[in-house]
């Protein structure tokens, strides 16, 4: 299916003419903005990812900036988690949940300062949440979109690249820390957090007008570890039980059923938006749930159309992501499915669009990061 | 440049199947949901426009259902005109503005019941807005996603077709009015509106299961006026002085400043978002407008990248829309610039990709609705 587009109503990142030069295939629409697919194939990028350093344009994370004196208290009012462990300088991945619990949002936070946090986005406006909801709320705070643009850096070799880059002050960050430096000048916040599960860094650039040398930079440093630009790998982060945002999760599921339960804190400390339609949901149990799938059969093309799934001859689901893993030799996937055939090990079946096959339940991730497995 | 879907992430409309079945060439991204943007070339699906009857998939326009005791209440706080004025059965372009004055959406507002109120999009999240507004805000109201999906049919010819297709009831329609109907048992809302100046009707599906065969009902109909599948036509609203949301005005414009300050009731009996601001940016005058402009020299592709506009040397603003007018054989578009520059007769630079060319300041819509002008 050929897409296209006329005019400038969409954004493009300060990466763009980078990605075009590099040869980038086809793009997709992300936070109003194009979003790079791939360079050459998503298999050969896989493996590329895997086993050298993968360069994304992630610009397309548009992040929403929350400051002023009651920033603290509006960040706890907008995400179920617990804001008083995150400390200034730490990262958390959170939800963003409307008054049923439904998730409106899954990004990763900054907090900047005490009063300050930057959430860069999934695919929905959060922006306009965040201002709706600071409407006629009594709390001073201001709420825009920074000059932020993530650039991702991910692949085992990601790491020496920022070692040569910026030294000590990045590669000792932990998991979920971030730290403000710069590359020749180029102002940047660099996270230790990726979309992969493999090692990996988002250089958020912090002066747009600055985007292709930075690109530059980082692609002539990266020669030695054979750093490449590639599009997000939907078969990696499959592998390791990522969701997207839009396909596994909408406004209309909440966070039990999609088994992100670890990031609501019911015990927490102020009140949250949807804490008691949540409260409700734990207490009675999801009656749904997003479960990992193996699809028996030959290698299947990444699913486009949630297709159904069937237990016992009856439709009751959807899978809402599915491809081959090259590297477990299986197709693997999720399917929301009512919490009578969730169980690991249910026979189910799916309507492939070339005909129905036989799916099992499975726990994810499909690929354990604790676990080595062959990269060739 | 091209661009293409992976995976689930992105929403298909009712009548998707059926644009690719007529041979769709290019989709866009709008409401996270696949726009088709043409089938043949844009200056044959606009000479078609002008002379016969066009068939838009635009289920884009998701609309957004503001219902419940509080709705008339709720309404006359998202947007800055009058709803008092706005009767049951009869439809507004409205503006949705932030709390300072910024444009957030220009939806086409249909009032079903005295609290009941559809609005149909454009591209950003109003249901987020709304929703984040509604919260703690004490008011009774409901704000949902309706099964409701437009698909225009606009062109001179459209008036006898939906004469045939739904009779009188329809083609008595005054300009943004709209009745309940149905064809051949597919429930549907038919309104006397459309996105081209020419005379036209958008059919809201309401059942998604059964567009296609809404679809095909009204292509067999539409056979003797000659009707055919084709993109929106920038063309022709460009001609006709209409703006896009996300090119011609974002977050970042004011209504007075795109020329839209008659959507601005700063009378009206009721307090709404954003008017205190609307207030002060109306009595001081707005620092910049959107104006008309014609940029000479040969025909110009689509701008895609906002080219920058220039007055005596200096950058001053920027080209929002321009195309070529096959009919007027000229260059038109619009600017954004000081209000200093904003006269018409004004001599402005426009730094199109392949050099510099003069553009003149002129009053917009380029094709005035009163006078007719050759369709061929």
């Amino acid at each position: 299916m050929a897409l296209i587009q006329r005019g400038a109503r969409l954004r493009r990142s300060p990466f763009f003419d980078k990605t075009l030069e590099a040869g980038c295939k086809a793009y997709t629409v992300y936070n109003h903005t194009f979003l790079p697919s791939y360079y050459s194939d998503p298999v050969t990028e896989y493996w590329h990812l895997l086993k050298h350093v993968a360069l994304w344009d992630v610009a397309v994370e548009r992040n929403v900036e929350i400051r002023g004196p009651d920033g603290f208290a509006f960040m706890q009012l907008l995400t179920p988690r617990e804001m008083s462990k995150c400390r200034v300088g730490q990262g958390k991945y959170v939800l963003i949940t409307d008054q049923d619990g439904g998730i409106l949002n899954d990004p990763v936070l900054l907090r900047l300062e005490e009063n300050r946090f930057w959430i860069a986005l999934a695919d929905s406006d959060i922006l306009l949440w965040a201002k709706g909801v600071a409407y006629d709320s009594g709390m001073d705070v201001t709420i825009s979109e920074p000059d932020a643009s993530p650039l991702q850096v991910q692949g085992p070799r990601s790491k020496e690249l920022v070692a040569d880059l910026f030294g000590d002050k990045v590669t000792s960050l932990p998991y979920y820390y971030f730290a403000r430096t710069d590359l020749d000048g180029v102002p940047l916040l660099v996270t230790r957090t990726g979309w992969t599960a493999e090692i990996g860094y988002e250089l958020y650039l912090l002066d747009a007008a600055r985007g292709p040398e930075l690109w530059d930079a980082v692609l002539k440093a990266g020669k030695k570890y054979n750093i490449r630009p590639t599009g997000p790998s939907d078969i990696r982060r499959i592998e390791a039980g990522i969701l997207n945002y839009g396909a596994d999760m909408t406004i209309e599921n909440n966070p039990y059923e999609v088994d992100l339960g670890r990031l609501v804190d019911l015990n927490k400390s102020s009140d949250f938006i949807g804490r008691a339609a949540l409260e409700r949901i734990h207490d009675a149990g999801p009656s749904r749930k997003l479960v990992g799938i193996e699809i028996e059969g030959w290698p299947i093309e990444f699913n486009m159309t949630k297709w159904p799934v069937r237990a016992r001859g009856t439709t009751v689901g959807r899978v809402t992501s599915a491809i081959h893993s090259p590297r477990l030799k299986k197709n693997i996937g999720y399917a929301m499915v009512p919490s009578e055939h969730a169980d690991p090990g249910t026979k189910l079946e799916v309507l492939h669009p070339g005909g129905a096959r036989v799916a099992i339940v499975v726990r994810k991730p499909f690929i354990d990061p604790s676990k080595e497995i062959p990269k060739s």
